[in-house]
């Protein structure tokens, strides 16, 4: 395995057993107290973005996001083929973090949820939810570079709670997560709509920093 | 548009949206107890601040608030013609970051504020709130610019408690959110007291800023 | 007022409005959970003093705090008549900031804590944190320049909560809390014995910072 | 005692003392709320690191964790003699930390915890903490030096929450917390098997870090 698959198969075990772990942890010691639970959530998820991008970015891009990976390949700054191994990847071992996470709570390793997330409302949250996280993206590389690892936590963080899906914002994520019936959670039955409104936010979000970042006068 | 009204415009959509969409995500999940609310619905603003100033301050100033753009017209680091657009983009494209918040969560489109915010209290909140922000904007531009998005980010978290008025800080936003009927609403009859309060913070900031920062001796 | 004077003034007024403000909109708040109080006093309190820090600090070094314009004054880095003027300028404008934040919240202008601080173990925690604090301003001064304003705001944030004092760790702040009947008050009978481990702690704090940073060999 | 250990020995001190104290002062106010709890103790702990690295880093690596001079023991950046000193100087300080927050809380200095901490899951979890906080280091440290302290203090952070020990991920650390019978506390038989799994996965990372950042090709 290159190193630049390497750094994503890490990145995406490390990023998914987080989302899938904290928000075990949280919804357990929460009491019932949601709002709570999605605090413990939110600052986990937050926080190991910003390190996994911090420290794997300079090596593969640190993506751990199919949605992303569309996005570089669209403006030709990744390979199709190698695309297509990192979107593998991503899910491989972003599924094994999942798995991860259920060994370690003490749960059954294969499970899925239970947990519908469909609609209008939610299927526009997560077209703007991927659409700014792409555009943060593109945005701080081009204009701010030190600060991309804080802005891609930041951005999540803000997005769990300003988006009424809680911003999955990431293809492979949304498939990981349909693989267990917990917090974070979400039903197979309704992972095609939010996989399709991720990539309309993605290919929205690459022209419109066409027009910001790149055109002329 | 130029570019500069489309990064105005951008920003001030997801600020707008992310102020109304995590107030009312913060409300429905904290089970009634309202400073669990306002640590959610803090996290989010203050977090989605400091992204969208590290990606569009290069393009615009960031500014998403007509006292900011007061201030820089003050300074004459604006022409008039531009400051009229950029505050029209800022209400425009504002009231649309609220529309889509209730689009998300499943709200009706249309609401107006039924919640009072008014008297000496919050009107003295939101001045020294305004003046504080402008302060902040004006004195880590001339002496420590690499922490701009961060300070802004953080002085408005720090403003959410320690103002009576939750901090609103922006002429844009106060009309905005009186188009919500949700956590962080204002009532429309309201507007005018704070807008008025806000306007001179940020007056007040700018002969503060030039007695620290550029006064000779 | 010196430039730098008035640096200390708004600094000043800035923390101490937001340490009683942050506390009386937190505890109201709370519904009687402190810990939910205290997480809201903490992020307010630690982000205002990171933003007053990077925006002051290059025009008076952003003391705000007796036992810090100490630390200087015995390091010969600031003139004695200045530093009496600076712990002046810090008491008088920060108790004029817990006034504001009493009008701001319709609370009486003046008022006397009747909260009981006392006892070993609390004297022995405003001693650690007092230390602690002078000890990160003098080492990130000399190391890490970068990193003061985020160091002391975080520091704060975590002595908050691992002292059972929560870590006034300032002379005037505890002068000043002991005007303010709320959240983060102080029996005036009480001051003597935090503003005294304080400034033991800021003396033995520049004798370790010598050993540490500034020992040949 | 040289100034590298006398760093080690700051650091130690001051980590162990904001883990215990945090947990002690979060459990107390907490209500019985347990995530309410772990939030204040999470904020505390990455907040210490990160101002601790900041500080410190540059004298003495700032390690404060047996993981962590082991992994640099392994890629030769320390020598043995050097290593073992270390490691004795992050006990005794770090003990003492514990029990100055015994006296800070007014609780019993001498304490032995009772809370059981083990099983497969757990040890998984203390294996897959330790490795994801040397990886972090070692990464961060070859490829985005800056963002070390704020690496480091958000990994925890995102770790006491995404593993079901909430990741001690330090050995001193361990230890020091068998002899706390608060929120923190390990009871002494469940030790060995934490300390195991938190240098299996040390030594894990070195290797993985040499493939990720060192192979040719």
């Amino acid at each position: 395995m290159s190193r630049r698959l390497l750094a994503e198969a890490i990145g995406s075990f490390f990023l998914f057993a987080c989302v899938i772990g904290s928000g075990i942890m949280a919804e357990t010691l929460a009491g019932g107290n949601v709002a709570i639970a999605l605090l413990g959530n939110t600052l986990a998820t937050g926080a190991i973005l910003s390190v996994l991008i911090a420290m794997l970015g300079p090596i593969s891009g640190a993506h751990f996001n199919p949605a992303v990976t569309l996005a570089f390949r669209i403006r030709g700054e990744i390979a199709t083929k190698e695309a297509l191994l990192f979107v593998l990847v991503q899910l491989v071992a972003g599924i094994i973090g999942v798995w991860a996470a259920h060994v370690m709570f003490d749960q059954p390793l294969i499970q899925y949820s239970l947990k519908p997330r469909t609609g209008t409302g939610q299927w526009l949250g997560e077209f703007i939810a991927t659409f700014g996280l792409v555009l943060t993206i593109l945005g701080t590389i081009r204009v701010n570079v030190a600060w991309v690892p804080a802005s891609v936590g930041l951005y999540i963080s803000a997005a769990y709670w300003f988006t009424s899906s809680t911003s999955f914002a990431n293809p492979a994520i949304t498939v990981a997560r349909s693989l267990s019936n917990t917090f974070a959670g979400i039903a197979p039955v309704d992972v095609a709509g939010f996989v399709a409104a991720q990539f309309a936010g993605a290919i929205a979000a690459v022209w419109v920093a066409k027009l910001l970042y790149e055109k002329s006068g």
